[in-house]
């Protein structure tokens, strides 16, 4: 049991609301009660709230966890020269320790800003979910699939393989993440929606991320990528979008209509320069919007605060209005918006009874978020990652005072600095 | 004397060079001696470099210090009714002891993100400049001026005063202010080129910052706004023109030719939704281009590193190449272009044997930054200002080891805190 005692919190159940004292109470992985009176707890493990603001732990909704030595290795670069000279020919190299070990730093990078849950797309997955699983955070990990030598059928039955392995998981599920329209065929398309309605999980794909990306397509198939996947019935699993920079008007009801979930990736499409995507259009239109960092190659970090601040300032500008997507809105892509894309939305993603205990404590006496005046505000435009205290992820504490509870840091760190060097 | 032992520098004297291990000596307020051989200087304070890098401090080119207990009061709000309802009657309130404060939290935030030199845009301004002095940062205090009941030449009489009082000073010197040209006539504006051209100092104002200020301005001058001060010779003073978001073809060419200095703000103009300022062409035209981030009530905050990112990220989407505004070009934005627009280019912004000893260090020991690759993209896309280590101006240690030298954090914190309640 763990007692969080007299703490501010925004439990996401309601647009701005904000308890400014309250007693929650964790036993095993859930919230079980949450009060403005004494809860008695005597075993509890006691967190003191004082000066401390709990919010659901963030919600990363797409990134590539196992790019972590690649960041600021290579950029300022075109998108084709980056892909095709620096990270290809380096990923080619990747061994599977490598890839462990840059998966378990990112994950410990994502820990300490505060994030709980990161929806992946990296191979091979079923070492990564074993990463997440011992490390503790939560996660959908995607098994990438772009049309290669090995056949689909192979790779199919890899994922299935996957899958099975961690179904008993409290923490993970893998999932079929075909990579986008332009490297995955029609017949593997289908193939994959097949096999995500089968396992019951989401589809994973990146879509309409470049204006090249949506006039190839146009060219070849005489539809938009969005259309094109609607065509052939893959939004009949449950998909979630990276990206969705470039759409037309009818991709946005199409997306509408058939529930599909966009993860945002606001610095990685300013970086790359693919464009800013139109946010508030999709939330306005009933879509539901998530938050991801990309990976740490293409942003280069893992901060899902510098992201809200980049989601909530760049809607602005691109809807010519500072109204747009106001902080509120912002937090719920990271939270609220993120469960619901990975099905999970009635017992994660917000501060309440019976949800699972996934918790993002801020320490609130940071100089950058002082003087204090409207706490979603302080989250949105003011914190960086180093304003978090301590993450609880599935009612186990991850990270307390600012240090992980889990591994040293300074030896994942030191082991990944020096491993790094092989792939220069 | 301070002596940094063994450290990682980047100078800012060659596009992309870095220090992998040098001694830096530093002697009053100059650095004296820069070498990869050891130094000896027993009577120095030591600071070892290991695990450190470190680089000129930074120059916020364009900011209201006095403002900062309005942030995050009122945010995601139309620019006017901001203004009108929101700040205006908050700062009609503002007592002198509550500017001081507010000026002296805002400073404090400064240093801890690594900022060592700050251009300021707020009244009284000897209060501001004594604030800055007592601190121990560099500064430009510019009086504001808006066109009400009091004289333009009382306010002249005023700035004089000022700038006279700090005119042997080491750290500050006051200038005048034209707030826009919306807001001071023709006649104002030339009696305080006159007196920036008298006092040889720059003028500071804000300019091109919203499409509605350029179309009123053409509407009534059939001019732009640079069209406009440009034909009353404003700019025969040497100019900081913040913003400049909304620039004609011609506009660009004036501000080229007069040697303007730009302070670029790319929260502030997104949170406003004021619009992208087209950096990558303005330094392509070869105009001075700085950085800024505008008043924390309007970004909200002081971190100079998420300001590189942005400007860095926007610069590629503006101009839809990634190659644009390139790490190195955005640190030389907040280094040497912010030293070039106060008419210091020649002792600040670089590291470099004789130049002022205004340095900041970061610890490259953050999750965030790590793994390490290149230094300089490290420092634009992944670090933030709880990386600053250390900062040193004018030879003077004011925060060490993350801890501020001068002043109790914690006092002035709290004491912010209880004084903003007054103007909820």
């Amino acid at each position: 049991m763990i007692l969080l005692k007299n703490i501010k919190a925004i439990p996401m159940i309601e647009e701005n609301l904000i308890y400014e004292n309250v007693n929650i109470l964790i036993e095993g992985n859930r919230i079980v009660k949450i009060s403005k009176d004494k809860i008695d707890a005597k075993d509890a493990y006691k967190i003191d709230g004082t000066c401390k603001l709990v919010i659901p732990g963030l919600i990363n909704l797409h990134t590539h966890l196992g790019m972590s030595f690649f960041k600021n290795i290579a950029d300022d670069l075109n998108l084709m020269d980056w892909l095709e000279k620096e990270i290809w020919p380096r990923e080619a190299k990747l061994t599977p320790e490598d890839i462990e070990l840059a998966t378990k730093y990112s994950i410990m990078e994502a820990i300490k800003s505060g994030t709980s849950t990161l929806v992946d797309m990296y191979n091979p997955s079923s070492l990564i979910a074993r990463s997440m699983e011992e490390m503790g955070v939560r996660g959908l990990v995607s098994y990438g699939v772009i049309d290669n030598e090995k056949p689909i059928d192979e790779k199919i039955e890899e994922i299935e393989e996957a899958f099975l392995e961690f179904k008993d998981s409290d923490l993970v599920t893998v999932n079929p993440g075909p990579h986008a329209v332009y490297t995955v065929s029609r017949e593997s398309f289908i193939k994959l929606r097949d096999l995500a309605l089968k396992l019951n999980t989401p589809l994973h794909i990146h879509l309409s991320e470049t204006l090249s990306e949506v006039q190839n397509t146009i060219k070849e198939f005489s539809k938009t990528p969005v259309e094109y996947l609607d065509d052939m019935g893959i939004f009949n699993a449950k998909t979630i979008a990276a990206h969705c920079v470039h759409l037309e008007d009818k991709d946005f009801e199409i997306l509408a209509k058939r529930n599909v979930s966009v993860a945002h990736n606001p610095c990685s499409n300013l970086k790359l320069a693919s464009g800013i995507a139109d946010v508030q259009k999709m939330l306005d239109m009933g879509i539901n919007v998530g938050l991801g960092t990309d990976s740490s190659s293409s942003n280069n970090n893992l901060d899902m605060f510098e992201e809200m601040k980049f989601a909530s300032l760049l809607a602005k500008v691109k809807s010519n209005s500072p109204t747009s997507l106001k902080a509120y809105k912002v937090l719920e892509m990271a939270t609220v918006n993120g469960a619901r894309a990975i099905g999970m939305e009635n017992e994660l993603g917000k501060i309440k009874e019976g949800f699972l205990a996934d918790l993002a404590i801020i320490d609130l006496s940071g100089v950058n978020l002082n003087p204090l005046n409207n706490l979603i505000s302080c989250l949105v435009y003011s914190a960086n990652s180093s304003n978090v205290d301590s993450l609880i992820v599935n009612g186990k504490i991850l990270l307390e005072g600012g240090k992980l509870k889990i591994l040293g840091q300074d030896t994942l760190m030191n082991l990944a600095n020096k491993r790094k060097e092989a792939y220069k």
